[in-house]
């Protein structure tokens, strides 16, 4: 069962484990991310060298965390890195997010994605519905870094893309969908608002590393992105411009708790 | 024509068109200079490997963008990744803004400066008043990366420094002053608390480019220049301190529109 | 004498002089390491090429300012980075500030942090009581960056890692400890929130470096820590959450001046 309940409990339940987050991830939103995972009630790791996440992951490993890899600004440098971490992170047993930003856009991010996904056992992939187009070889339209598709067959695609990419998947729009390639889940947070704030998909990619700590792959791609939702609709309520808006985020999801969950929660089967 | 009322149309239809804007900047206000294309209605990329770079030129000239180089933290690889995409958009006809943040503290910024000046062609240079000085081998005096020159003679040197350079030249301080080496442009919106924010120069050069998308150099480098600064005015007046100031600029980019622009837009020629 | 009045005096003297901080640090908090030194009165530098640095520490003699080092995101290239910036700055009498973030956490951090501390001359070293701990061999724990340690044992621990790594060390954690091996200054400011905000650790090192340039080490060092403190006190106060105190952190640095230091600061001699 994936809904308000369930989602409350594992909210709880990840406050009181406060697990620790490893990303390797891109110099635009990192600051963000970090203090995104802190105000979910997690402990963020940000590191790329081999030298120093071989240690990391042993830690990670050792306390339950999960490793987040996100393709914003890579390099040849950082997808071996990518690379690195994600074999070390497999062969420990640490979970791994995936964040394809910009899948479709170029051939050297698609070409990354799908070999991360090809060589690396991932347990979430999220993105926008362009950057998810793109990974299973349909024909999607993105414009840079922000989704343009169509996304009224987000249901059919999502399914799809899971079966393809054989892992769970979450394509987040207007409404998000997530699959793992039988059941599909939706979430109907969220604000417009949010694609106007630049790194809010990597928050919650991350948000959605925090939550498999505590909750199965396809349950926390459904929280982390509804935890991202609710955060972006209060922070709506009380803006005074898209700068506010943005501090607001943090606010909020620092200040989520199960009432809040149980009240305002879109969770729901597709 | 370059007055408030080109640039309240200037503005209107940068907000219709949406443009997309790439960026190979530094990592310290990566995540401000993309936050403020979106504040103004623009996409922004942020990506720095060739490997990557070369699509994403293609999709920019496809759609009318502009690419901005920003040197503000460079090292001999950035330097490389910014002549790779730089030729490449060249080649491609897209539009270049260049910031050479910090000429004149240290040689190598200089020179890699003069050199992408020299091997570019280069739509507009913006920078304060000693890191002009220094590209056109006037002493200037650059504590770290902030202007401390006079600025009395500033028509003169932006003047001179267009007609050196052979490009439209932007000097910003307490006066703005842009020329193309014949004509100067002033632009005297603006408030010095601006200068205690770190990347409002680099923020400003990027709000150039996405002028640029539908004006001419000379003009999008006034009315970059002037969003800022009446972004600044504007949050200075409800400002609680440096860090509230510093949000209130991405809420007044994004509120910013023709009425703001005609009321209190202060573009003059000098 | 280090107490509340030469605090005043010192954050007076701050104020007046302006210096240049040259920072070589992570990609996580180095916009709020530019922004925290802008805000407490400082001019920021951040660059790490040594084609760059060799010059701007040539300025930065010039000026009487400090170059500060922060292993944040460290790899090779950075810590060659490093020590290249590091030797220079012994050579031109430039003070050094070193921040060992997560120290204790992987080895390469911790051999990192003792090869910069045996072969350079490092005038203040800043971290938490894991990542002291783990630079004088003690067994400590280290959750990602975040230390867990019993601060109990603060004042023999500092004292004794003073005299181990023959600098003077500060450790700060719900009390702050800072020693030279054989004083030891006790700081009482802070508030538990700021543990919640990413690179609050970095920007007080910053703030250490910028106090460096009026004060001797050991004071420089709880000057700077209890700015950061003072300034969290106050953010807390007015705070709508997390989002919004991390920017009240900024606001609050830069409102500091010598009434408030006088009457809230919590120096003493421990």
């Amino acid at each position: 069962m994936i809904n308000n309940k369930t989602f409350a409990q594992a909210f709880r339940n990840l406050r009181a484990k406060s697990p620790l987050i490893h990303n390797i991830t891109n110099y635009v939103s990192v600051n963000d991310v970090a203090n995104i995972i802190l105000a979910v009630g997690a402990s963020p790791v940000m590191s790329h060298a081999p030298e120093d996440t071989q240690d990391l992951l042993q830690v990670v490993k050792a306390v339950g965390g999960v490793l987040v890899l996100n393709i914003g600004t890579l390099d040849q440098q950082q997808v071996d890195n990518m690379f690195f971490a994600g074999k070390k992170a497999n062969e420990l047993g640490v979970p791994i997010v995936l964040d394809p930003v910009g899948a479709g856009a170029t051939r050297f991010r698609t070409q990354t994605a799908l070999k991360l996904l090809s060589t690396l056992k991932v347990k979430v992939v999220r993105g926008n519905m362009s950057e998810i187009k793109a990974l299973i070889g349909l024909t999607g339209q993105t414009k840079g870094v922000d989704s343009v598709a169509d996304e009224s067959d987000g249901k059919t695609i999502v399914r799809e893309a899971a079966k393809v990419l054989g892992t769970n998947v979450a394509v987040t729009g207007a409404t998000d969908y997530i699959s793992d390639g039988e059941q599909v889940v939706m979430v109907n947070n969220g604000v417009k608002y949010l694609s106007k704030v630049t790194g809010t998909g990597c928050m919650a990619t991350a948000l959605i590393g925090a939550f498999l700590t505590v909750a199965d792959p396809l349950a926390a791609a459904a929280y982390g992105i509804a935890a991202m939702g609710l955060a972006g609709e209060l922070a709506a309520e009380t803006s005074a411009g898209l700068g506010t808006f943005r501090i607001g985020i943090f606010n909020n999801v620092e200040k989520l708790n199960a009432d809040i969950i149980l009240k305002k929660g879109k969770i729901s089967n597709a």
